[in-house]
C-alpha cells in the first residue's frame, strides 16, 4: 500500500514508525502538514519525497492508494471529504468524530463514495486483547457480564487535545472512545447499547473539559461496560482491561505491568515509555510500545481487509456508535441520569435473551451456589422453585 | 477481655481463631447459638465452658466484658439492645443495620447507654490499608481525587445472606459496606458523602437481590469513592483498592495476588483460601487469611480503645454513615438518578475546599502540563489567563 | 513468658515490638546493654524497669524464664553459656554461631543444661512460608526437586556486620543462613545435606568479607538447595522464594512485590520499608513488616513449645546444621570445588531413595512426556525400555 | 529476501508464521524436509510452490538469497556445509552447535566461504531484552555484576532433543544455549567468560541427558552470569532474566507473567501457550508469542544486516562462544570443579578492569553503606583507609 499521512505530529510519527518498522512492503509516500516545515522534517525522517502544507494535494497524489489521518479531532470530517472526493481509502485515527452527527457525515462520505473506511481504534488490535477476543469468542469464559476497561494517565501531548472546540471534550473523547470500544467489543458489537450513566468532573487541570470521568453502558442483554478515563493519574499510563464471565475472568494489564521491572538510582535513561513520570527508582517500560498499543496488527488488519475486499475489524460504523454512547455520556453527566444511546441506524440484533438462566438443582430447588469449606465438605444454597426458601445443605 | 460471642457460623469462627491465636490474653468465655448443639460444639472447639441457646444468658454473664456480635444482619438491633440492657461492651460485625434507620437505632442504644460500641470493619483494618493511610495522612499522595474499591467473589457461605428479609439486600449490603468505609477513610471521614449513583442487577443467580452492583460517591470536596461489588465473579476473592491522588497513586491487592503463587498438578490440598474455587492449576493462597483480612489489628485497636477509654478507629456511627450511602445506593438502583445521602446526624465537617486549584505558570499563564518527550526536549502546556487559549512550548 | 533481652539494637528493638503488639500476653522485664544508655532507652521504650550492662545480671533476673539474644554473632555463645548456667530458656537470633564449631557449642551447652533452646531462623516462620510448607507435607508439589531462596540488599544496617572477626563472615553468614534453612525445609530436614559447591565475591564495597555468593547445596536424595545472596542489591530488599516439585511449584515473594504499590511525587513519607532506598516513584511497602518476616510466628511457636514441653520448628540442633552447610560453603569458595558438609552429629535419616523413579507407559516403552499441541492433538515422548531408542508418537 | 526453509518441524513452523507475518516482504520459496509428505504439507500451509526431500536441492535453488536451518542440532553442521558450499547466506537455529568444535568448523565455513551467517538466538532479540539492553548501555543499572537468565518447562516438543546424539545433550544444551548468551549480552560481549561451575543432573525422566541444571559463568572483569534449565518445571514456561548493576536492577518475566490473567472454568479453549500444562484455572498466556519469544525483531536485524553488509545482533561467533561455554558446562558437571572456557579464538578485550572501586568519603575513610532509618535519620558505615576498622555514624 501507498500511503499519504495527514498530519505530522505525536501520532502520526508513532504511525509512521510501525507502517515502516520490521521489513513491512507498506510505504508512506506523502505526508500533509498545515506547517511545511513540519511537512519536509516528516518525510525526510520516514524516507520519502512529497510532502505539502495542501490537504488536496496529499490525498489526490495520483500513487496513493490509502489516506492515513492523523490529524486534530476536529479535521477529520473535511479529510474524510477530501479521500470521500478522490475515491481513496481512508483510515482515520480515534475519535471518528467529536460526536456521533459528526461521525454519522463520516461514514455517510464513505459509503457513499464506496471506499474502504477503517477507525483506528489501536486499542482494539493488542496482541493481549485479540487474544483474549479469541478466548472469549469459544467461549473460554462463558457469557460476559461486566467488561471494564480503564485509561489514565497524567494529560496529552498536545495543546488541541486541552482545547475542547478543537477535540469535542476532555478525557471521556480522548480515552473514553478506546475504552468504550473494548467493552463493546468484549459484550458483543451485535448487542445494542441501550443507556449511559457518567460522573464526569474537572478536578486538577485549570480546563473547561473534564480530566476525570467514570461511565457505565447498559447492554441489550444486561451486560455492563466501564469505563475509567483520567488526565489526572499520577504514575504513568495505566491501561487495564478487566471482563467478567458467567465462567471466568480476563485481567489484561497493556502497559504498566508487563513483566519489564528496573530500578535505577541514575536518571539516565530519559525517556522510558509513554506519559512514564518518573526518570528513577522502580521503573515499568514496556519492550515494544507500538506494538503493546495494537498499531502493527491494526494496520496488518486494515491493509489485508483493503486488498481482500472485506471489512476491517474496525470500521467507520463502529467509530459511530462509540460517539454516540459518548454523546450519552456527556449528557448523562449533565443531567445527572441514565441517558439513552441515540443510534439512527442500528445495524446489529434486534432483541437479546437476559443472561441470567436459573439452574436447575432438583424438581424443588434451584442451585444458587455450591462450595467447598474448609473442612473439605460442599455446601450447597438452593432455593425452593416455588416457595423462594432458601436453604442450605452440607454434603461430606 | 473476657468475650461472650453471639453467633456460631463461619465469621464467628474466623474472629474466634483471631481472638485465641498468638498468645493474645483476650479470651472467649461464653457462646451464644440459636442451635445449641452448635454453641456446644463451638465452647468445645475453642477451650471454653458456657454455652447456651439464649443471647440474654450470654450477654449478661457476669464474667463477660464485651459482646462480640457475629448473627446475621437482621439479628444486630436485637443483640445491640441486649448489650445495651446489660451495659455491656459491645462489638458489631458489618454491616451495622440492613438500613440506616436500623443503624442509627444501634448508634442511639449504644450512645444512650453509654457503653462502648466498636464496628468490626475488619478491610478498614488490614496491614496493607493501615500502612496506606499513614502515607495519605503524610500526604505522600496529594489530595485524594478517587478513592474505588472492589470485592467480589462467586457468593456468600450462608443461607441468610441469599434471603433480602435477613440480609438486607444483595451484594451491595453484603460487599458493598467494606468498599464504602475504605473509601470514605481515604477520602476522609471528616467530609461529608452527598450523593450516590448506583447500578445493580440480578445477572446470575435465581434470586431477588441484587448479586452484581456498581456505585459512585459523590463527596463535598468533589472526590469520588467508587464501590465495585459481585457474587458472580469467578477466579476467588477479588479484593483490591486503588485511590487516586494529585501527587500519587496507591494501589492494594488484598487477596488474589499477594506474592504466593503455587501450581500444583495435584488437588491434594482441599482449602486453598477464602471463596477460591479450584484446587489444581495456579493457586494464589494468602499467607496469613485472619491476619491480611485485618481481624488481628481490629481486635487489638477495639481491646486498646476499650482499655484506653477512646473511640477506635471504627464506631458505629461509622457503621451508620455506611448504611446511609448504602440506602442511597439502593435508592439510585431504581430511581436510575443520582440519590442524597440522607444523614440526620452529620459530625464532620460543614464545608469544603474544591480539590482544584489553578497552579500559576507566570504571570500570563496557568500551568495545564509539563512533560518530557522521547528526545528528551520538555514540552509545557499553557492556558492564558484571560483569554483562556491553550499554547503548547517546547523547551530542549 | 517474662523475657531478658539481650541486646539493644535494631534487632532487638524488632523483635521487642513483635513481642508487645497485639495484645500478646508474653513481656520484656530486662534488658541488657554493653552501653548502659541504650539498655535505658530501651528499657522506657518497651515500658519495663530493669536495665543493666551486666549480662549475668539480666540472665539470672530472678523473674526472667527466657533469654533472647539479639547480640552480634561473636556474643552469642558466651550469652548462651550464662543462659545455661543460669538454666533459663534460651532463644538465640540467626545465625546461631559463627563456624559449626561454635555453634556445636552453643547446642551442647544447652543440651547438657536441659533448657529450652530455640533457633530464632524468622524467615522459616512466614506466613506465606508455613502454609507452603502445610502444602509441601500434603503432597501439593510431588517430591521437591530444587528450593531456591534469596536474600539480597543494600547492605545490613550496624558496622559489626561489616567486621568479619565479629560477624564470622559477610552476606553468606548474614543473609545465607536464612536461605539455607528455608532449602532445608523445603527439601525435609531428615535429608542429609552432603555437599556445598558455592561462589562468593566481594564485588562492590571497600570490605574484607564476601558482598555476593551463590550456593548449591547437594542433598542425600538428589534435590538441591540454591542460596543466592547480597549485600549489591540496588532496589530494596528481595526476599523470594522457589521451589520445584515433580507435581508443583512455590513462588514466594516476601518484601517487594506483595501487593502493595504506591506512586509518590512526594517523598514525604521517609520510612518506605526495611532497606527500601528511595522515597519516591513507584514504592512497594509491606503491610506489616514483622508479620511478613514472621517475627509474631515464630514468637508464638517458641513459647507454645516451652510451655508445651515440647521442641519448636527451629532448633539449636537446626541452627548447628545451617552452619555446617555454610562453612562448607565459604569452603568450597576458596577451594573451587564441592565441598562436603561435615555433621559430626547427625540426627535425619541415615539414606534416601532417589527422585527419579521411571513411569511405564506400557510393556515397551517408558513415559518421558504428553504434550498437547496447538492443534489440540497430544503427543508423547516414549523411550523403549530395552533398546533405549526415543519416539514420539502423536494421537489426535 | 527469498529464503529456503531447511526443516519443517516445530520451530520452522514458528518461524515461518512470523517470516509471513504482518504484511513483512519477506517470503519463503523452497522449504526441505527429510520427509517429503512433510515438505509438501509445509509448502501448502506457507503458500509456496517448491518443496523437496534433498537438502541440496533447497539450497541450490536459483531464486534463493538465504537458507534458514530449522533442523536438529546434529544437522546443523552438514547444512552450514551445503549453504556454504552454495555461497548463500545463512542463517542458523540455536544452539550453533552440539560442540564448540563443532560450531568452530560452521563459523570457519561461513568465513571462508565470505557468506552471511546469523546466529537466530531469538531471546535476545524479545522487546524486553533490546529495551533493557538499551538502558544497560546508557548506564541506567552500572556496572553488571551479575545477569542470571532461567529457562524451565516440562520437556521440549520432538523426540531427537532427548536423544542426546542428535541433540548433543539434555536441558543445557536445549535451554542453556539461550540463558549463556542474555547474560553474555548483559554482562558485555567483550569481556572474556574466564570459566564454569555447573550441577547437572536427571531427576525425573528415564533419559541419560540431564532434565536440570545450574551453573554460573565466571567473566575476566569479575561478573557472573548464570543459567537455571530445567526440563522438569510444572506450570508452564518460567522465562526470567534477572541483572543486578552497581546503580540498579532488571528484572525480566518474558512468558508466564506479562499482564495477562484468565481465570477459566471451562477447558473450551484449548491451546493457552507454548508449554502450557493446564487449560482451566487461572492461565497466563502471551498475547502474542511470536514477538514476545523475539522472532520478528531477529529476522529484521538479520535481513537489514544482509542488506545493509553489516553484521547481525548474534553471529556465529556468537553462537560458538556460547558452546565453548556449554562445553566448560559439561565438563564441571563431571569434574565437579569449575572448568576453563576453552575458546582458541577470542576476538573481544584482552584484559578487565575489576568492578570494585572504593569509594572515598573524606581523607580517613571509605564509605561502605549508607541508609535511612525508620526515625529518618542517616546512618553512615565507614571503614578507615589504614587500620581498617569499621565504624558507624548516624546523621540526624
Amino acid at each position: 500500500m501507498r500511503i499519504a499521512m495527514l498530519g505530522s505530529g505525536f501520532i502520526a510519527r508513532f504511525y509512521a514508525t510501525s507502517l515502516h518498522a520490521q521489513r513491512r512492503k507498506d510505504r508512506i509516500i506523502s505526508v500533509y502538514s498545515r506547517n511545511i516545515e513540519n511537512a519536509k522534517r516528516f518525510a525526510k525522517d520516514y524516507g520519502f519525497e512529497h510532502f505539502t502544507d495542501k490537504m488536496e494535494e496529499a490525498v489526490q497524489h495520483p500513487d496513493v492508494d490509502v489516506v492515513l489521518i492523523s490529524l486534530p479531532n476536529h479535521l477529520h470530517l473535511p479529510a474524510v471529504e477530501a479521500a470521500a472526493k478522490a475515491k481513496k481509502g481512508v483510515l482515520c485515527t480515534k475519535p471518528l468524530g467529536r460526536t456521533a452527527e459528526e461521525a454519522k457525515k463520516m461514514l455517510d462520505l464513505a459509503e457513499e463514495a464506496g471506499i474502504f473506511a477503517g477507525y483506528l481504534e489501536d486499542l482494539c488490535y493488542t496482541p493481549k486483547f485479540l487474544k483474549s477476543m479469541e478466548s472469549v469468542k469459544k467461549g473460554a469464559i462463558g457469557k460476559v457480564l461486566w467488561a471494564k476497561s480503564r485509561e489514565t494517565h497524567p494529560g496529552p501531548h498536545s495543546d488541541w487535545f486541552w482545547d475542547m472546540e478543537k477535540s469535542g471534550g476532555g478525557a471521556i473523547i480522548d480515552l473514553g472512545c478506546h475504552c468504550v470500544e473494548i467493552s463493546r467489543n468484549f459484550i458483543g458489537k451485535e448487542i445494542r447499547p441501550l443507556e449511559v450513566m457518567c460522573w464526569a468532573d474537572t478536578q486538577v487541570h485549570p480546563i473547561d473539559a473534564e480530566d476525570h470521568a467514570i461511565g457505565l453502558v447498559k447492554y441489550a442483554n444486561g451486560a455492563i461496560g466501564q469505563f475509567e478515563v483520567s488526565w489526572a493519574f499520577r504514575g504513568g499510563m495505566d491501561l487495564r482491561d478487566e471482563v467478567m464471565g458467567t465462567e471466568g475472568t480476563i485481567w489484561l494489564n497493556n502497559f504498566l505491568r508487563t513483566g519489564f521491572e528496573m530500578f535505577t538510582t541514575g536518571g539516565k535513561d530519559a525517556y522510558v515509555a509513554e506519559k512514564a513520570e518518573i526518570d528513577r527508582g522502580w521503573l515499568f517500560p514496556v519492550g515494544d510500545e507500538a506494538h503493546d498499543l495494537g498499531y502493527p496488527h491494526m494496520f496488518t488488519d486494515m491493509f489485508d481487509a483493503m486488498e481482500e475486499g472485506r471489512e476491517p475489524l474496525e470500521t467507520f460504523y463502529d467509530g459511530y456508535v462509540v460517539n454516540a454512547i459518548l454523546d450519552a455520556a456527556f449528557k448523562s453527566a449533565e443531567t445527572k441520569k441514565w441517558e439513552p444511546v441515540v443510534l439512527e441506524d442500528w445495524r446489529g440484533n434486534k432483541s437479546e435473551e437476559a443472561l441470567r438462566q436459573a439452574i436447575s438443582y432438583d424438581d424443588d430447588y434451584y442451585l444458587i451456589k455450591e462450595e467447598v469449606l474448609p473442612n473439605g465438605d460442599t455446601k450447597l444454597i438452593l432455593k425452593h422453585k416455588k416457595t423462594g426458601e432458601v436453604i442450605q445443605r452440607v454434603n461430606s
